[in-house]
C-alpha cells in the first residue's frame, strides 16, 4: 500500500487550470527569467533578512499564528483540569511538534526542576529504590516514536456530530519520538517479587492521576521518557519525566512520574473507576479498556481546512493509528461509505505510531461525504459510529473510534455530519 | 546491530552506587509510601499548575534555556550572512525540533508571506510555469525524514582541534520529517526538453544562493518541501517553501525556493566555485563534491556534556549519518582508536537520516579518548582526520568527515583533542 506517487506526466493539472498565480509564463523569451514586474514587488529580494542570532530558539512565523492548541471552554469546569487539542487540520507528516501537541492535565502543568525530581519504585520489590534524574540518565536508553491518544478523543461525538473541526473531534492526539529508559529496567533493578502482578503509577502533581497497569505491560514496552522529538519534555508534557504506555489510553501516560508501586491487584483508583470506563446502555461499565483501537480521520479537506479552489486536482489527506500495532491500509470514501478507494500511506505503518495517508483525486466540484477507514496489522477494521453504538449504546464518553464523516460542499466548505 | 538493550538484572547499578538522591529506601515499611519529609518539600503536589490555555504554542521550560542555537561571532563578517549551530550535545533521539535546528543564510532570513510566494520552472522546458503556494498543495505529496548537513560542518577542524563542544564542531546539522512535492512532478508538469541535463535552483532572498544540480538528482529524490516535523517551515528554514536535496550538502537545499531553471550545463555560480569547493594542497580545487560522506560524533559525554558522576554505569551516545544511504554500524573507541566496540543503534538505519547510537559501559573512572566511527550500507567507513589530510591537505574548509576525539578526563570534563 506504500509507494511513491505515480508519475504525473501530463496528469491534468494544466488541463484543469491552476489556481491564482499558477499560470503559463507568457512567451518563450520571458520564460527564461523572472518577470521584472514580479521582481519589483519582492522587497525580500532587495534587503537583508534576520541574522542568525535573531532566534536562539525559534517560534513559528507570524503568518502561522492560528496553528495552535485550542481548548473548548464548555468541556470542563475550568481550564486547569482540562484539555486542549492539536491543530491536526493544519499539520502534515506524522510528527507533532511539542509546542502544539495536545495536552491534558488534572491539576495544571507543574513546575518541577530536574534537581528536585525523584522517582520511587516500591511495593512488592526486593529493594525499594528512589532515583534522581541523574540516576535515570545512567540506564540504557531506547528511542521510539509513539502516538498518544486520550481515551476521550472523539468522545463528544457519541451522541451525534458535535464539533466542527478535526482539531476538536480528533485532536486529543500527538505523535512524538521519545527517548528514555525501559520501565522494565528500573523494575528489574528493584527486583519484582513473584506475587507482584500490577504496577500503580502516579505523578508528582496534586491530582497524582494514579493508574494501575498490568505487570506484563509494564515489563513489555513502557518507557520512562525524558525527551520528546529530541529535546527535553515541555513543562506541559511532564518535564522532566513522563511514562509512555504505547498504544494505550493517554491518561495512563503519567506526567511528572514520581512513583511506581508493584501490587498484587489493581488499585481501582478514581481515574479507572469513575473515569476512563465506558458506561453501557444498561448502566454497567466496561473497564480495563486500555488499548486504543484502530482509527483514522481526514485532516484536509475538513471544516477548518476547506477546499479553496475549483474542480481539478485535490489532495485528500489524513492520519491513521492503532494501539495494536502498525496501520496496514487506509481506505477513503467520497460517498459516505458506499464505495471505497485505497489511499497511499506516506511510509510503511510503524508500530503504535501515526501514519499519514494521501489520496490524490481529480475533484469534479460536486459535494462529497468524505470518510476514512483504517485497518491494522491484526486485521481489525475501523467500525462505523453506528456499529459501535449498537454494542455500547450512547452513554459512553471514551473509546469512540468510529468512522468520521465530513460533508464537503460544492463551495469547498466542510461540515461534521453523520450518515445513517 | 539494532536491538533492545540487554536485560540489566542486577547489572551493577546498585553495586556502583547511584548518584545524589538515588538510594535505597530505608526500612521495609517506609518503602511502601513516599517519605513524608520529601512530600513536604514538594510544593508542586500541593497547588494548581498552569491551565491548558497557558501555552497555545509552547516553548521549552525555563530550566532548558541553554538548549538553544548558538553562533560563533568570529566565524563570519556579520551575523546576517552567518551560521548558528544545533545544540546536539543536549539532544537525544534523532529528530531536531525546528526551534533549535541549525540555520545558515547568506543575506538573512526573509519574511515571505504564502500569498506572495511564487515558484517558476523555466529554461529548457516545453511549458514554462509559475506556481503559487496553493498550486503546490494540489500536487501529490510525500513524507521523508532527512538530515541536512552544511558542507562546512567540522570545517574549522581541518587544521587541528579548534572548538570545544559538539554543538560547534558538528552542530551544522539537523534532521527533520519533511512533507512536500517531489521536484520531479513539477519538472514533468513543465516537460523537460531532451537537451536539459542540469537544473539551476535559486531562492527568493537577496543572495539568491543559486546552485546547479544534475537533472538525474533533481528527478530522483529532490523534494519541494513546505512542512518540517509536521508544521510549516519556520521563517529561518525557508518559509513557505524550501528544496530538500537528500544526502547532499546543505547549501543546495535552497530556502525560499523561487526558481528552477533547466539548463544544458552547470551555471558555475559563486556558491559552487569560490565557495563549496575543496581547495587541495596544490591550490587546485575538487568541485561537485555534493554528497556528505558517512560521519558520526559522540554527543555525550562531550565538552558541553561532561560526566557529572563517579565510576559506574555510563551511557555514551551520539549521532551518525551518511549521504549515501543508511548507517549500518557505529563503533566506539575509548582509547583513541586502538580498540573498538560496536555500539547499539536505537533504530535500524534510515536512508539519509540521522541514526542515534548508544554504548552502555561500566566506567572505571579513568580518562578516555572517545571516538566514534560510522559505517554505511555501501561499506564505506568513516576515516580519521589524518587520513583525510593525507589526500586533501590542510587548505580545505568543506567536507571534513574525519573521526572526532574527545579527551574525557577523570573528573568527567571533556576536551576537543587530536590523536596522532
Amino acid at each position: 500500500m506504500t509507494d511513491r506517487p505515480g508519475a504525473p506526466t501530463r496528469r491534468g493539472f494544466l488541463k484543469a487550470g491552476l489556481a491564482g498565480g499558477g499560470a503559463l509564463v507568457a512567451g518563450g523569451a520571458a520564460a527564461q527569467e523572472p518577470d521584472p514586474l514580479i521582481t519589483e514587488k519582492q522587497p525580500w529580494a532587495q534587503m537583508w533578512g534576520d541574522g542568525v542570532d535573531a532566534t536562539p530558539y525559534g517560534m513559528p512565523i507570524e503568518y502561522e499564528s492560528d496553528v495552535i492548541r485550542r481548548n473548548v471552554g464548555w468541556l470542563t469546569a475550568d481550564t486547569i483540569s482540562s484539555v486542549n487539542f492539536s491543530p491536526i487540520h493544519a499539520l502534515d507528516g506524522t510528527i507533532t511538534p511539542q509546542g502544539c501537541a495536545f495536552e491534558r492535565h488534572h491539576s495544571g502543568a507543574i513546575d518541577l526542576p530536574k534537581e528536585d525530581y525523584r522517582l520511587m519504585i516500591n511495593g512488592l520489590v526486593e529493594t525499594p529504590l528512589v532515583f534522581t534524574y541523574a540516576d535515570l540518565e545512567r540506564f540504557p536508553r531506547v528511542n521510539h516514536t509513539y502516538f498518544l491518544e486520550c481515551a476521550a478523543n472523539s468522545g463528544m461525538e457519541w451522541a451525534g456530530a458535535q464539533l466542527n473541526g478535526a482539531q476538536f473531534t480528533h485532536g486529543m492526539i500527538h505523535n512524538m519520538e521519545y527517548s528514555g529508559v525501559p520501565l522494565r529496567m528500573l523494575l528489574e533493578e528493584a527486583g519484582v517479587k513473584p506475587e507482584g502482578k500490577w504496577v500503580y503509577v502516579e505523578g508528582a502533581d496534586a491530582s497524582s492521576n494514579g493508574r494501575s497497569i498490568p505487570l506484563d505491560k509494564a515489563l513489555d514496552d513502557c518507557l520512562v521518557a525524558f525527551k520528546a522529538n529530541g529535546e527535553a519534555l515541555r513543562k506541559e508534557h511532564g518535564y522532566p519525566v513522563r511514562l509512555c504506555v504505547p498504544g494505550w489510553e493517554g491518561n495512563m501516560w503519567i506526567k511528572w512520574l514520581r512513583r511506581v508501586e508493584v501490587t498484587t491487584e489493581a488499585v481501582e483508583s478514581r481515574e479507572e473507576t469513575s473515569k476512563y470506563t465506558d458506561t453501557l446502555a444498561d448502566g454497567t461499565s466496561r473497564k480495563w479498556t486500555w488499548v486504543m483501537d484502530a482509527k483514522s480521520v481526514i485532516t484536509s479537506p475538513s471544516p477548518q481546512s476547506p477546499i479553496t479552489h475549483g474542480p481539478g486536482p485535490l489532495v485528500i489527506t489524513g492520519l491513521a493509528w492503532s494501539g495494536r500495532g502498525a496501520i496496514s491500509r487506509v481506505d477513503v470514501s467520497r460517498d459516505g461509505g458506499k464505495s471505497w478507494q485505497t489511499a497511499r500511506l506516506a511510509q510503511p505503518g510503524q508500530n503504535m505510531a501515526l501514519s499519514r495517508f494521501y489520496l490524490d483525486i481529480d475533484w469534479d466540484g460536486s459535494e462529497m461525504l468524505l470518510q476514512s477507514r483504517a485497518m491494522d496489522e491484526t486485521g481489525y477494521v475501523q467500525p462505523t459510529k453506528n456499529a459501535l453504538r449498537e454494542i455500547r449504546g450512547l452513554n459512553s464518553i471514551y473509546h469512540n473510534n468510529g468512522i468520521q464523516t465530513w460533508w464537503v460542499k460544492a463551495n469547498g466548505e466542510a461540515e461534521n455530519v453523520e450518515v445513517s
